[in-house]
């Protein structure tokens, strides 16, 4: 009985912990709920980067005294100050007496000692109620904490014979718009997007998310020689939107030009005559970039997956035939030899989006 | 309540039909049950092709007289004589009261009398029971009987980055154990498999069915300038399993060596250099073919979609990538040139074969 209600309290704090998702990068989703005598006195979650804490904003709702209440918290309570001052102390003080927590924080700051923190102060502690689901919640934070690198999810959008565009090159449109919606959706969730050079100069994209109430992710442009264009649409909105362009080259004159536009460098080394990517994702971890969304051509994909970057793809199915010996396919490069050397992935989790399918393949 | 017990009869009537798969062709699968008082008296099914009928099985099996009885069959009965007489009269003859239909027989030679002929015998007759399933399990005598060429389904296996083989030409294997049992399964249903002779070069298939009391489906190969090696296993095989190479060449000393050991030769018009296949579909029409699985590769297979003749399309995804822009994939040829021109299917139905997804295509 007490399980069940348990469940139910932990999975209001995941719906709430959820509203934060896009928002709340390189920071975790965390929600969190206070219980009275079967009734929520309190809730709350955490809003964003820099904002307090959803075990604060929960108390700080608390419509009485929280005094013998149960906290039911998605993520395992902070103990450390950061931007904000530890939770544990203003759990304490609340004089809440029992604590149900979902993951584990992975964060060797505060693993497990949140817990015995509680403990010590006299608070029943009970850990790992919906862990699976609150773990898969910040799959991003858990990576990001423990590598101190983006998580990497390969997205791309492909027709039933495996072409992200015809023979010309057109790809507008290969999936229905519920499909193209949902990708405004992980434009929102991931906090950069990252593409080619070759997808500037051929489309000339402006990668934001056109989402009502969408945060628009940060931009990063693989351009080994620093071929993108200064009248480019991403250029000349690089005030508004925060722009990366990722290079090996140091020509002053165009650094500066796109310096002037906002559009921030990084000088990376060459590797194998491009970018060198492990690297270039340990600057962007540097920079409190914890996850990106690949929107890359087939060559970019290529070399993610060879330098052992992507975590996940997200490959959107349309149910039509492009064909062409020529058409372009989402991953291209060298390829592997063999169908044992493959990159190879779980099987996959599917949703049905209109007339397309998404399948969702995770590192095995 | 009638209704149920009527979805229950035809469904055990529909089960029984389905064991007929593969060796009906070209006749479509027949089932059929003869209730009596609330109990199964006599059931039968179509075994094969120039064997008795579904209903004269089933009443062939009655455990008692089948007068006053309600006899359930998953298709219209047949009213003309073909290799076996008509079943209307051995159904009159049995005085059974009551007919249960599931599918009308879209054959014009029948399509509606057998009805009016059991009516007129004062018969209750109820049609449309379970139809859309009863329709759904003859797909391809439907199409075969209305345009009196076979049914097309296209088939191929990809990496989920469209790839039906390494840049080496490697393919072996993309997908798992379950989904290649499955296209054994594919191999016992169709009547002909069909290959490019590309195939043939490339791996020397036998092309045949290894499910245990399966059955071998006539194999096809499409082989423009008869290129086929005398002793490829599928030639050395043609005196135990049907072969027919279509071909555009009259080369009467190399023809004369394949039929010797066993091949059949269509020669067939030149259409832009290869095999007319439109017309192929005719021929094998005539010849009671009434179904093909394309295990083509991509330029017969485009072929085959540029034609119009693809009904349906199998594709086997594995959650793997190879990469390579080299790399084959499933659809080559010269492919569309715009997005909108593409070649569209249905929504697909999913199915999901140990790691591997199944997706069936079927056409608009």
């Amino acid at each position: 009985m007490e399980d069940l209600e348990d469940s139910k309290y932990m999975n209001h704090a995941i719906v709430l912990a959820k509203k934060g998702e896009g928002w709340v990068s390189p920071n975790p989703m965390v929600g969190a709920v206070i219980v009275k005598k079967g009734k929520i006195i309190g809730e709350g979650y955490h809003k964003a980067c820099g904002k307090p804490h959803a075990e604060r904003n929960a108390l700080a709702s608390c419509v009485e005294s929280a005094k013998g209440a149960t906290l039911y918290v998605t993520l395992e309570p902070c103990c450390h100050y950061g931007r904000t001052p530890p939770c544990t102390d203003a759990i304490i003080r609340s004089g809440i007496s029992k604590v149900i927590i979902g993951s584990g924080d992975p964060n060797p700051k505060v693993c497990g000692k949140g817990v015995s923190i509680l403990r010590k102060a006299g608070i029943t502690v009970k850990e790992g109620v919906l862990k699976k689901e609150c773990d898969e919640m910040n799959t991003i934070f858990f990576h990001y904490i423990v590598t101190g690198t983006p998580y990497l999810a390969m997205k791309y959008a492909m027709t039933a014979d495996g072409k992200i565009a015809t023979v010309t090159g057109a790809s507008q449109w290969i999936t229905g718009e519920t499909a193209r919606e949902h990708v405004h959706r992980l434009r929102h969730k991931y906090s950069a997007i990252m593409v080619g050079i070759g997808t500037v100069l051929h489309d000339d994209p402006l990668l934001n998310c056109r989402l009502k109430n969408g945060k628009n992710p940060i931009r990063i442009i693989c351009d080994s020689y620093l071929h993108i264009p200064v009248n480019s649409r991403i250029c000349q909105t690089a005030g508004e939107i925060p722009t990366i362009v990722a290079t090996t080259m140091t020509n002053s004159v165009k650094v500066s030009r796109l310096k002037a536009l906002g559009v921030k460098i990084l000088t990376l080394p060459n590797k194998n005559g491009k970018v060198d990517l492990p690297i270039l994702m340990q600057k962007l971890g540097e920079f409190c970039v914890d996850s990106i969304l690949l929107e890359g051509g087939g060559v970019l994909n290529y070399s993610a997956l060879n330098d052992g970057l992507v975590q996940e793809m997200y490959v959107y199915i349309a149910p039509k035939i492009f064909g062409g010996k020529e058409a372009k396919t989402p991953v291209e490069g060298k390829g592997v030899l063999l169908p044992k050397e493959c990159f190879q992935f779980a099987a996959p989790e599917i949703s049905v989006l209109g007339d397309d399918l998404l399948l969702r393949f995770k590192k095995i």
